[in-house]
């Protein structure tokens, strides 16, 4: 029998209606380079959707390389990027935005979130020419700990972004999840009014693969393909994004998945605190991260696929469990079932 | 009804066998990022079909990135690539090698190809530290006038390339029509083992998207999955890619795909002499260059979708056409009418 | 005895104004990183030699990081320069700006010179994304072959800029013989006019080191200072370059001592005229080009020190002689009593 | 009257033994880009001090370009820099390691220094190829902070280093300052013996300007005058460094100016604590860093040139006095008068 699945959210091929939508199109033949009409709607559908009806969107194969194309375009040479210290572009990202030139700058994440107050020291701290010049702020929504930013927190992030003329990114990879999160009060227009540029992820929330990043600030938009087919991300095929994007965000499916997997993580959590196992912080969206103790560690490991988070402390080990629109209620039994 | 397609050989999604492999996985789960083991089949069938069982294998999402990331991989700061002056990477990358940080050298190309006297010119006359060191030769097989290099040809750049201690790498994003190219006496085996690198292209040949690098220097090798990271190379769901060239690979299926587009256009060529309408250049794999005059060009535009390949002369206009696995009898012959 | 030294025009410290002008400030402190007065001072002294009160004025200590330090910070990653075959930044200076991210084009070039035309159409044949957008001219007066742009060939080519919105830029290396030759009919306000940057050549003109570069296009100078701390190129001891401009500017010695250069080179030229011996091109600043048989290569080698500056041909052996203003008329002399 | 200057030690021309040097050769001709005898004699003179015969060494123009040059030249790109918090590269340069496409992983600085623990925790934690790898450690004898690495210390950075296969690399802006401290007991052949590279500060020590970067580490020097010139810092007139080193390092002047300067701190140092006057650190070499109160602030201010290091805290202000070869008995006196 197959290990319950809860290692992450990218781990099968796709939902059914998108493979479909490929499907039925085997016949047809498209224009290259996301010029074709699949494309076009999908563009179309992005920009009702967020309340922008004159947003630049272009369709990118991944997450690293929309953020290394996004921001790359964006900066002058001498342009440094603030990120919390967990965000994935720091991290996990092999130094993908500092290959293009460009210094990240740290500042303390809480409950994964990036605090104004830093954002404020560290543009406030840059003064003189040798220094880097703080100009975008990139920040995760959903956060790398599965957190959600709440109306509150990104207008104050934005109103100091303004301060010091600095652009707000937001890495949406799991921005479904943020949406569709019962603890956001963030609607996707809402969030598009304060972006200078953000991403809608598919990858991690339905499609085989694709991102829909959104340029909010027209003055960032200028001769973007030139600089998208200089990363090598101007799929040849872009009509195949076109298509998957169309598929899932058509009766808003996309969001549907998205609190699918939140429920499911919502239970999951109900589960592990009625049975008194603490959480590393609280779960917000479809990430849950339950701090467990060695016997139970080895019981998970034998029958669920996980990621151990963080190094063993004397409260235990801190895992990761991530749920998806195919976590099953018996994914959830199940697992809840070995604590 | 629909006009014919002669446009370009990635204009619609894939083979159906392609797909067919991943509908038929749908329930699976995959460990992420190429180490699932799909590709690990993959990567095993490709060893074995290009006679290398030590090779390093990458799967990449699309040519410009496999282009730059093994390239920017490879060379050192000052270290410069010599391509034939309509080298893919130098006219039609937006600078992609360059962004990266090398400089891209250029010599003539005769029917396409470089020869192999040019590349010791230009080897020879970089003697200094005032100028950069070529220290991989790019070349395209087919060509991207769909010539192919013979043996003799091959071997003869590999040699020059030894005596200056240049890296010999091949673009192969149309690898597949190369080899099964009635006018080449190179088998893939042969090829292998002749460059430092060189790729699998799988975009132009059936997959919905894909090429598989294959670095056959060992010492070129070290780290490589970093820098794929660091380009944003690295699909999280790269089982994709395992899946896809498993499915084409099979039974050499990707080469029965590109031999059937290089018969398709050997017919188209053969109707084009027998209606006297001159070639741009000998027909030696799927793209055929018909020189067309004006009314021809006019019917033509009406009734199939192909591309104007350079400006008028007084010869004609030099036209495009490209088949596929998906060029069909009746596109020939309807096309042939039109003349 | 020493031999003739017309070997190039920096084989020397430096004129001895310009070694008093440092000694007699021994005792002083300054202001670091050109934030002192002697800067201030010879920044003043530019702008008013050039015509432009509100030019943004930044002393850099050499030519090629004074190349890539400007070009860098003016293009977008996808803007690429044009430049002549025999630029300087294409051939010698080892991918400096490739390095930078940006692609180098050329065209060809007459008497040393870019030619409108093919601006022209380099400019109009980069027309879509997968090509690099070229945005920057980059050329040089007095060029590699020591001519000179007149009035009109200059004038021509700020219109292309104009028509396809290119910067024009000049390395000045050699400007100050540029101005002082009797070929020219550009005045150093004219230059500056048409210019969006440029910069004056101290190296090769009785300075130790230092060009002073003058951007006249206020939207290229925008945080300049950060792009010249990250190349760098922003000197801790950036008075010595006040100091240094001060001296050399003062009562016009700068183009004194050009001009007495271009004169050796006037009376070199003649005496190689008088003897019959052909030059590979006319002579116009400081740079001549005699083309010499065996010979005289041979005796010549003996006694003066100078560069090949080609392969023979049948014609004969180019060389290069290059004058200073430490070229004496016995130098010349002497010289010339080896043809 | 003048202002005592204790702002920092590249605040005026050079020592007048340099001057001289230049000056007794103004007569000279030389061969350019540092191939020159001048320069041959300084490399030699640089190897027999640091006991390294073989060592690369290359003369270069200035401190930020020096790091920038060798760590690019060293590095593949997928490789980063550990430094210490306070590190120059780190916070003072502008992002220029970054510029060059390497990200900069910093550790806590303990008294200014990077400790071996940090290092090993960082490279341990950098696993896998979604993160950059740690392959250089970058620390500064003299630390930013005026403090000395011990022999213990330092080899024991070496063996962490040699455990994770990292090069170990010296910014030795104020290199002559620490081999000359009474609180170093390490001699510059110790220091030679166990970096990878370093450089030896000219700038901040009596030189008009000019470092010595010297590669130990055979295997990085492959190619160096290449990249040397990419980047922007292959001097022309090569030979003014060659001249400069000469006249500095004979008879050991360099080290005599430093342990002058030295010799001055100490004396302001003993004069603050007779006073009462707390430091933020130790003084070990010329640079003092007194806490001082509001009244006395105001009163030094009038007086003398400084600079403010850090926020004002219940404490008092944190301000930092530079000593060097030219500060005299009297501006000591004088300065201590004013506490």
């Amino acid at each position: 029998m197959d290990k319950i699945n809860l290692m992450n959210d990218y781990n099968s091929t796709c939902h059914p209606t998108v493979l479909e939508a490929i499907k039925n199109v085997s016949e047809r033949r498209y224009v290259g380079y996301g010029a074709d009409e699949a494309t076009a709607v999908a563009v179309e559908m992005i920009r009702q959707m967020t309340g922008l009806p004159d947003a630049y969107v272009q369709l990118m194969p991944g997450g690293t390389i929309t953020n290394l194309t996004a921001i790359s375009a964006f900066l002058r040479p001498h342009e440094a990027v603030v990120a919390p210290s967990i965000g994935h572009i720091y991290v996990h990202e092999t130094g993908a935005i500092e290959a293009t030139g460009h210094k990240v700058l740290t500042i303390q994440a809480k409950n994964g979130k990036a605090q104004a107050a830093d954002v404020l020291t560290i543009a406030d701290s840059h003064t003189d020419e040798h220094m880097v010049k703080p100009k975008l702020l990139y920040i995760s929504q959903t956060t790398e700990l599965g957190t959600v930013y709440t109306k509150a927190e990104l207008k104050l992030l934005r109103n100091i972004c303004d301060e010091f003329g600095m652009y707000l990114y937001i890495d949406g990879a799991r921005l479904g999840y943020a949406v569709s999160s019962k603890n956001s009060d963030l609607s996707i227009k809402e969030i598009a009014s304060m972006a200078d540029a953000f991403y809608i992820g598919g990858t991690k929330n339905g499609l085989l693969f694709g991102e829909a990043l959104v340029i909010c600030n027209p003055s960032l938009a200028a001769d973007f393909r030139h600089i998208v087919k200089q990363r090598g991300a101007l799929m040849s095929k872009g009509f195949l994004l076109g298509m998957q994007f169309q598929a899932i965000l058509l009766g808003g499916l996309y969001f549907e998945l998205a609190a699918q997997a939140n429920d499911a993580a919502a239970r999951l959590t109900e589960g592990l605190r009625n049975k008194g196992i603490p959480l590393l912080i609280e779960t917000e969206s479809n990430q849950v991260f339950p701090v467990v103790q060695k016997k139970t560690l080895s019981r998970l490991e034998e029958q669920v696929v996980f990621e151990v988070w963080a190094r063993s402390t004397e409260a235990g080990t801190p895992i990761r469990f991530v749920t998806s629109w195919q976590t099953t209620d018996e994914d959830i039994e199940s697992a809840l079932k070995l604590f």
